[in-house]
């Protein structure tokens, strides 16, 4: 078979579904025609394969493309100040007195212009590119008003214009209540009725989340949104029982939503409804960390019901400034005692079903885009092992 | 004055003791002389300087280049496989009977030729440098054999020569018991009359360090080994306190130690003690994240105290897989709830402190080496409070 582009004397870590483990094969070849996988398994038993250009990986690993299911990436300033005065400390109320709090950061993003907001979101993607990254979710969510909701979307779709990576974006209006707003529910139908349909005219939003707990949305909130997003067609997520459970993990799964996140109050009746509605489970160990929590989500509850995992970043500026998939699965694991084998399903296969893309993308098989990272490791562990060390050789997205 | 190169228009951190916090100076030039600082302070005020070669920093922060002051940088191997097992379930017994442990890097740094050990450190030590680190220092303690712990230091040496950062060397022989020997008084007894003499013939130490544990070396061991080394004129530190305690940071100050590590478990008195003997408290956050400790050093006694307060990767295979500095900081934050400042000086004037070289480096002040970290930041909160993500502009050592 004539390919564009063949890599060969590989070690691969497949990610399949179908075959235990991390699929791995020792002596491996990835075949690439038009930007997807036509071949990847061992060199014994491919079909006969030509290529211009044949690349010798010398023993490398060869895993899916990573990718970050859950980011805040697009947003103004950032929140250094606020950590370096709670540190000398300051109160959480004496920084919401000093301005300081989400609503800097809603300030912040509603004065950058949309190049602003790009071009600050390009430095933080570089980080993950230069790890490996080939597909990241973008949420909006601190714009909270129509205009800036819009503008953060552009933002995010702007960023696949500017770098070779696939953007998913989620429209997360209901992140939290916009300073000039007072009253909950007013906000929650404006969200519905004009911020939802403005956003959905111009297919800026593959995805619709929200934030449901005590300090945000309430569960009936939050099914509102859900409701609107339906009637235009739109999957949805939710931002569940991070601080407290208010149910939202079974709220996510009765909506059929791709993923539920944070989870760290989740219950056993949460994990099992996720696992039959199919809903992944995102964790988010960089937000864990940053704000110290002590609670840890429920892995041997998602591991009892055979409920999906995903990792992510979670990068915001307030509570996971963190633009580092590698470090997310060394804290997945150190952490929240995933094991090497769940870490790094979590970035790819699981963090493609979280996006509804693993049919395009996150696993080495026929038919998929051909995103890979190419890493300078002796076995795969070592990617979830090391803390603060980037082994990435190359990294291909669709084929280049 | 002419000079070799000048940067002006920068934010400078100082970072000098003589003013408080850190030595902000908004509209600062640094100007350097035959690999040294001959200059670093407002503009304004400045004498008449020139230089062939003047570099425009558009705002961007200085820093004195980064300093990690506590490394086992140089070993064979890896303890990925371990990690995966562990994680996977197996227990700290299966894993010491399948080959795993310390056992496990001591078999693998005495199988390594010196060319591997430097080859292996330097992947490590990019990782560093790339972060604006221009002083390391390396232990030995996976030789535990005269020959393997001399081959150790020679390869932490020699990392000097291959790039251009000040490597400062630590003799670690008192690290744990070999496995080929069950005798711990007769081990000291060979590390204090025969290790050291060859090591200190060779001059390949510029420290004697130990680790003082129940599971390590007792006091009187510990004692042991500071009396050998100041006999040959070396100063002492100490791996201490860590997982009980032993008394060992007031040991430490009785020696004089030029820095007492870890910590964790150290008391009221021995914050007291250290702080009197000027003995710096290292501490390494890596360690304490990656082992899942819960008791963080008594830094509200170190403050107390005054006793001054480094901070430092522990990179290491078993307890710290560690090559960033920079997540460090946000470590030392985080987990510590140290201050930036605190956490800046830590990397910076107390590292250098810790080392015996505060005449040399950690500072910008007149004198000292012109070695720089440049910063794209607007703040220098923005290094602590960011994590896995790395603002470097540019790196200068000694001037170049
Ligand atoms: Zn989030
Ligand atoms: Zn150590």
């Amino acid at each position: 078979m004539q390919c564009d582009r063949i890599w060969r004397g590989a070690r691969l870590a497949t990610l399949a579904d179908s075959v235990p483990g991390l699929g791995v094969v020792e002596d491996g070849i990835v075949a690439c025609l038009d930007g997807r996988i036509v071949y990847a398994g061992p060199a014994a038993g491919a079909p006969s394969l030509d290529a211009p250009e044949i690349v010798a990986c010398d023993g490398r690993w060869i895993t899916p493309g990573l990718i970050d299911c859950h980011t805040h990436l697009i947003h103004g300033g950032d929140r250094a100040e606020e950590f370096e005065r709670r540190l000398a400390g300051a109160t959480y109320e004496e920084i919401a007195r000093a301005g300081g709090g989400i609503v800097s950061t809603v300030r912040a993003t509603r004065a950058a212009s949309e190049a602003d907001l790009v071009a600050s979101g390009l430095r933080r993607l570089d980080a993950l590119i230069a790890e490996g990254v080939t597909t990241i979710e973008v949420k909006s969510g601190y714009g909270l008003s129509r205009e800036a909701e819009l503008a953060s979307l552009r933002a995010a779709r702007a960023l696949g214009r500017h770098r070779a990576v696939s953007v998913v974006t989620t429209f997360l209006g209901a992140h939290a209540l916009p300073p000039d707003e007072t009253d909950r529910d007013r906000y929650v139908a404006s969200v519905c009725d004009d911020m939802l349909p403005a956003v959905a005219a111009e297919g800026l939003a593959d995805a619709v989340d929200a934030f449901s707990e005590g300090i945000a949305f309430s569960p009936a909130q939050t099914a509102r949104v859900f409701e609107a997003a339906h009637q235009l067609g739109l999957p949805v997520k939710l931002h569940a029982d991070q601080l407290s459970n208010l149910g939202g993990a079974a709220l996510a799964a009765r909506y059929g939503a791709l993923s539920a996140d944070h989870l760290e109050h989740t219950d056993e009746d949460g994990a099992a409804a996720m696992a039959r509605a199919g809903t992944v489970a995102v964790l988010l160990p960089g937000a864990y960390y940053f704000i110290r929590e002590t609670k840890v989500p429920p892995v041997a509850a998602f591991r009892r019901h055979g409920t999906r995992m995903a990792l992510a970043t979670d990068c915001n500026p307030g509570t996971s400034p963190l633009t580092s998939l590698l470090l997310t699965l060394n804290m997945g694991a150190t952490l929240f005692r995933m094991t090497v084998e769940e870490c790094l399903a979590g970035v790819t296969r699981e963090a493609a079903r979280a996006l509804g893309l693993l049919p395009q993308t996150g696993t080495l098989e026929p038919g998929k885009w051909c995103d890979l990272a190419i890493w300078d490791v002796e076995r795969p562990a070592e990617l979830v092992y090391r803390i603060g060390f980037n082994p990435l050789h190359a990294r291909i997205r669709r084929g280049q």
